[in-house]
């Protein structure tokens, strides 16, 4: 299993060696909220994922280690401000920053944390490197506002939905992905195939999240369940439940999502019409149609690369917990 | 005067455009979020500055109105950033977006513009252009968390002040001004010069901008008149008055930013013992000493260059009335 792999163990502690050196004597706050977040946990799927894909391209190069920083204080920005957001009060198991310290900070240091990012990607000198991710963070960012539009509105369908985590989640795998290929020189169709394994990761990835957000534990999840739920977020589950609803089952995800009322039973009671009408299998089966397509992208890469390892990440997405 | 020459009706025009275009087509709010920021007004010195600096050292080509429209688009998500940081209600005379679509996508627009900033350096394919610039976002962000341990705290000095709005306001106009000579090719003495123009600028001009928040008027300076003053920030004029201060006159700034127990009559009294103390007069002594060095800078730069458009912008630092 990967989180076993010398590569995680090793190199990935690198990572975040550099992340820490690089934010430890920075101003006021910044050191403080930046190993709050980044020492809290998170499994680190996206500097791990360029990793891998580097590992089995060559050598892992201080250029590697860069990109796959950059990465990561991406995620952790967006992180930062997706709590502001969403004014969540717990992540990973802990009070999130802006519970902590409040939104102000949170906002501003993941603005630092996002130029630095810029920053540490601009040292390798690669001008492709830098479109590819540059793009990737406006395809972020642009994800973010997009999913504002989603919130108490039923009239999401299955392929908004695709489109909108593809655009806020699976785009980060996928320049992750991406970009060590870019600095490894290859081809357009290799990266084009290594952009695709990221994005089709990172749609399995997500559809899970917003799974395990109606079917798993505070514990296991490490914050809380149901946020979705209480946020009118329309998620893949929401949608095939509200598909396949009676008449009555419409009027009561009609009352919790558009009216926005909610009693403290609602949330119970989502997750028994969800489990009625066989709402986790229906969407833990697309997250794995897009673990497939990944896999036969995969496939396509170059013959001679030992691919155990980036299987088994490719694996993880569906086969999580939390 | 700058405002009537050919460059800043004309190539300026173009900036605007390519960020009018960058924005229209993009998800729900962005478009919406972005023109009423961009077209709002504004006095786009930072963009100008870059052209300006180009236009002195040769032709202005597709890269300076990339570069100068990147710089727009920091500034633009910093804007957008700060007035839901400081809760402000009011910015070139109209509703900030926070007050008009809320905190939330007033956060994730400002991170798309800035990404597409980073996007635009990323097109221009100058890895010391893009380094220039990355670290210059991160100077700014590092300089607002900064600021927000000037809040309520009495003991920032003048040096701390000069700090903070070095990196918080002045490092965007240096890199503005220096990533116009890297584009040319200017030897590192050169770019180090026209960064120092940048720089003292920018300071001139936010200790103006700091003294107008107390002798302005609303119509005039586009915000709410003493904005700093109900936040508690402390700023050059408060640092003056309250080292001026007599032990009865020190009370009334403790009361005022550090139990922050304000009146009505407050922000008038405050204006009164500035007046007094001479403060307008000491801080815009100190302004003009970096306006002068932002000067000697210029005339230290190659003497066959035209530096009239220069000059006239310079001086605006601290002639403006808004």
């Amino acid at each position: 299993m990967f989180l076993q792999s010398d590569l995680y163990n090793k190199d990935l502690k690198k990572v975040l060696s550099l992340i820490h050196d690089l934010t430890k004597d920075r101003a006021y706050l910044i050191p403080i909220i930046a190993d709050y977040i980044i020492s809290s946990g998170g499994k680190r799927l996206r500097p791990f994922l360029h990793l891998a894909i580097a590992s089995i391209l060559g050598e892992i190069t201080e250029n590697n280690i860069k990109l796959a920083a950059s990465v990561e204080l991406i995620h952790t920005a967006t992180l930062l401000h997706d709590d502001v957001v969403d004014e969540s009060d717990l992540r990973r198991g802990l009070p999130t920053a802006n519970t902590k310290w409040g939104n102000k900070p949170s906002i501003l240091v993941g603005d630092f944390l996002f130029s630095l990012a810029f920053q540490l990607m601009s040292q390798t000198g690669n001008a492709k490197v830098l479109e590819c991710l540059s793009q990737g963070s406006s395809v972020i960012a642009e994800g973010e506002v997009l999913q504002l539009k989603s919130i108490a509105n039923l009239e999401v369908n299955h392929d908004d939905y695709i489109r909108l985590i593809s655009a806020k989640t699976a785009e980060l795998f996928a320049v992750s992905s991406k970009s060590a290929g870019i600095l490894h020189n290859l081809p357009e169709e290799e990266l084009d195939n290594l952009y695709k394994i990221g994005l089709y990761f990172g749609i399995a990835f997500q559809i899970m999240d917003d799974l395990l957000d109606y079917f798993s534990e505070t514990k296991a999840i490490g914050k809380n369940i149901g946020d979705d739920f209480m946020e009118a977020k329309v998620t893949l589950p929401v949608i095939i439940a509200y598909e396949r609803a009676t008449n009555e089952e419409k009027q009561f995800w009609q009352k919790c999502f558009i009216d926005n009322h909610k009693t403290n039973d609602d949330l119970a009671k989502a997750v028994i019409l969800m489990s009625k009408n066989n709402v986790y299998q229906a969407c833990y089966q697309v997250a794995e149609e897009y673990l497939n397509k990944a896999k036969e992208c995969l496939n396509n890469l170059a013959k001679n690369l030992d691919k155990t390892l980036i299987y088994s990440i490719l694996d993880y997405s569906i086969t999580r917990k939390n």
